[in-house]
């Protein structure tokens, strides 16, 4: 076994275990550039098979792609009030546009080509857009926009950790305009589902949907929407987020439309967004000391058939099984590898793909050929079986789908094992220390909020939809309460 | 008929003609930020129509896709020589990474937060991904790398047009690593033959497949190969290039290899791309005075259906048959758009179908349900025809692809009127005033070339790939040439 595989475990280090599986499981490295990652080609792969899915999801509920600039003037981002204030300032400066020889070698930049007003690496798209919407609405027939953009984004962020926080990173923005309040409501709420669903039957994620107290809303919205993960160290992790931002973006960038009834309205707007974030929030739910563990629907390969030969003869005759099998499985719509690559030995890359999570492997031996059987590894369970060759796609079809709902149970079951109701501050201080979702009373205040957050660094990750009402008190000051909310500790 | 379709033609003002195309028709539009464009819904979706086919174009000749900073440290260019020389210093860069709240309301740049090295927003990325590179490469083994990124680019242009020339455009560049040099020319051949398919059997575009002149090469390659398109106005445009770099950014970059021989060398390289540039190549190839035409296999709908009533019982059986109709166009995999809005006249609808290029457009009223037909319209021939109902699909399916290849031997007869032989100099003159694609003898020299292109605004295209060698003088110096090279104004 190569030294490749060498790696901390969870319990020793959680920490390390994570940045080095991202690393040596081939999904990103560290760049050159302070804080910007490099997405590798497997990690990319993954990537896109989730824009993919949410792509047609997105096109399912009505929303086409556009592209806006990456840049955007300084003043933009005064123009909102709220949205300047509570953004991070952050953010990559483009000062000048021309570079020149140096005297004694090299470049340097041309002091003359300085720009006017400097221009912002957008950190998110709000102002470019709804300063483009303007030109696009006048009238009810305009409305609604549906309109999402794939796209990089850079907020300059001092501590980065590979995908789940990165000065550039690679995120979907949704934008939409519409009529009326209500529409814009239950477009967040509709697209709050469809992050909820693709976290679920996707990523095998459960999540919670809740919405945002005051101090974690999003800068310049009037509710924000939010699914939130639990991570296996019992952190939480923001999964995804969909903002109702009324109609201030609109008033800040004047975008006015004339109603059915003549009368002019200013336009209300959504915004919502996911990001590469997700590639954190799936290594943390499902992975494991072994490696990397990946949900069949989102693995690049779902199979991987590994031949196990010593003469050329046997090669032969396995690679010709191989083949046609591999054939059968592109058929039934598994995506499968065979790695017939004869620069390394069986062992190295049994290793290498349960390092990269590679769902089930195949290995197939002469003996099998004769016995008409396959050796059958689950990466989920790690366990092995021999399977007969008859029926196998039909087998191995039905057995991506258990894995599939066994990675979505197990996060499940770790969810419910990790949260937990506590009615006084010291059970809220002992349990933060264990880990997990804490439900407990708050007397509904920022001040309240931020207090405990300076205390204890645990945030109101949400107060999940449909929450019971109950009444209590609040457990820093005792004032009273009309529902619990959700505590934790987060990524 | 609204004003909204009122335009110039080509005859008229061919450039404010295409202006008013691209933002008429709903494809782009000009931002706040100098020289930066917004990429409309519908034109965006003929983009990912675009980026669609080429992705697997790249995926079944083996390539992957990753993802590489945006920012790259300004001391990088300096390192490969003539990559820093020869290419464009008009570059965007980042200075500062913060903005703080100014005295008097606003923000302003937070001089305290100056970057001790500027970060360039990459122009192209060979330096950053060579950089990388040298860690992913040790042995043979390793070898070869076949990276496609998906990205956008900046470069700093004054002059700008939309599509054609943006200081912000979205690209792929593939980046590959060989271990030998043929290979290295072989993946930079293959490549420009997945452009030139790409461009005459998606786009409908003929092009020349070519290699430039050393002073029309990529700064850093060793070799430029280019498909060359003629756009309706006689001008040519540069729709793609694959460049065999050697091995400058492996020397630059120190990125060697372990052969199998035991031997250490530098890794051999290849970077490709095409652009939203693509975008106004297709337009100016194909449209007309009346707006837009697509070839089908590009267009975001193939097919229109535009419901013609009175009455609401007209309506609904209208309605009826066209969502059967749209079923059955979906099954056979045409995409269609029924266009039932009503809040805009038929009349105005045609107007905007056939402004916004869609191949075929089916109309039908009560008569037409009465008398089992529909009636058809050609956007690349503006003809009619009523056809029967029965067999629809299959008739529009032949359709839509005489409509293509029609397209294409259109513009193919456009190139060939508009193609000739010159051997004098006033005779070279004057061909050039005409426009269009002119073979002439050259002397060979960069010299020659550069006082050609500064006396006429004409440049060398390409050496056509398998050119016929014949012996000539050159139409400026009269100096001895071997073969004659594709002059051109260009876009």
């Amino acid at each position: 076994m190569s030294d490749k595989f060498d790696y901390a475990t969870r319990e020793e280090n959680y920490s390390k275990w994570y940045n080095d599986l991202v690393v040596k499981a081939d999904l990103a490295e560290n760049s050159a550039v302070r804080g910007c990652m490099v997405i590798k080609p497997y990690g990319y792969a993954i990537w896109e098979k989730m824009q993919q899915t949410l792509d047609t999801m997105f096109k399912d509920t009505g929303h086409v792609n556009a592209y806006f600039p990456l840049f955007i003037p300084k003043s933009f981002f005064s123009k909102e009030a709220a949205h300047v204030e509570g953004f991070a300032k952050e953010c990559a400066v483009v000062t000048h546009y021309r570079l020149r020889n140096a005297e004694g070698g090299g470049i340097e930049v041309d002091p003359d080509a300085k720009l006017e007003e400097e221009l912002i690496v957008r950190p998110t798209s709000e102002t470019i857009i709804w300063n483009t919407y303007r030109g696009w609405v006048q009238s009810y027939r305009d409305l609604p926009i549906l309109v999402n953009q794939w796209c990089n984004v850079v907020r300059w962020e001092m501590r980065t950790r590979l995908f789940l926080r990165t000065a550039e990173f690679l995120w979907q923005e949704g934008h939409t305009a519409h009529a009326t309040s209500q529409e814009a409501v239950f477009e967040a709420e509709q697209m709050l589902d469809v992050y909820a669903d693709f976290a679920e039957n996707f990523l095998a994620i459960p999540v919670l949907k809740g919405i945002k107290t005051a101090n974690e809303r999003f800068a310049g919205a009037l509710e924000t929407y939010c699914i939130e993960a639990m991570m296996q160290d019992g952190k939480a992790l923001q999964a995804g987020t969909s903002h109702f931002l009324g109609q201030n973006f609109a008033k800040a960038f004047d975008v006015k439309f004339t109603g059915k009834d003549g009368k002019q309205d200013y336009v209300w707007a959504t915004s919502w967004g996911v990001s590469t974030r997700l590639m954190g929030a799936l290594i943390m739910t499902h992975s494991d000391d072994k490696g990397l563990v990946l949900p069949p629907k989102l693995a690049p390969f779902q199979v991987v058939i590994v031949p196990i030969y010593k003469t050329d003869e046997e090669a032969e005759r396995i690679t010709e099984f191989a083949k046609r099998l591999t054939a059968e499985f592109k058929q039934a719509g598994i995506s499968v590898k065979f790695d017939n690559r004869d620069t390394h030995k069986p062992g190295f890359k049994f290793a290498e793909h349960e390092y990269r999570g590679v769902p089930v492997r195949i290995a197939v031996g002469p003996r099998d050929l004769d016995n008409g059987t396959v050796e059958v590894a689950r990466r989920d369970t790690l366990t092995k079986e021999v399977m007969n060759q008859g029926e196998l796609v039909g087998n191995i079809k039905a057995l991506l789908e258990e894995i599939q709902s066994n990675l979505y149970n197990r996060a499940l079951k770790h969810r419910e094992d990790n949260t937990c109701k506590v009615d006084t501050w010291d059970e809220f201080t002992a349990k933060l220390e264990e880990g997990g979702f804490i439900y407990a009373h708050w007397d509904g205040t920022p001040e309240t909020e931020q207090k405990i957050k300076e205390m204890t660094k645990a945030t109101i990750r949400c107060i999940p939809i449909g929450n019971a009402k109950e009444d209590g008190k609040c457990i820093l000051t005792g004032n009273p309460s009309t529902q619990r909310v959700v505590f934790a500790r987060a990524y």
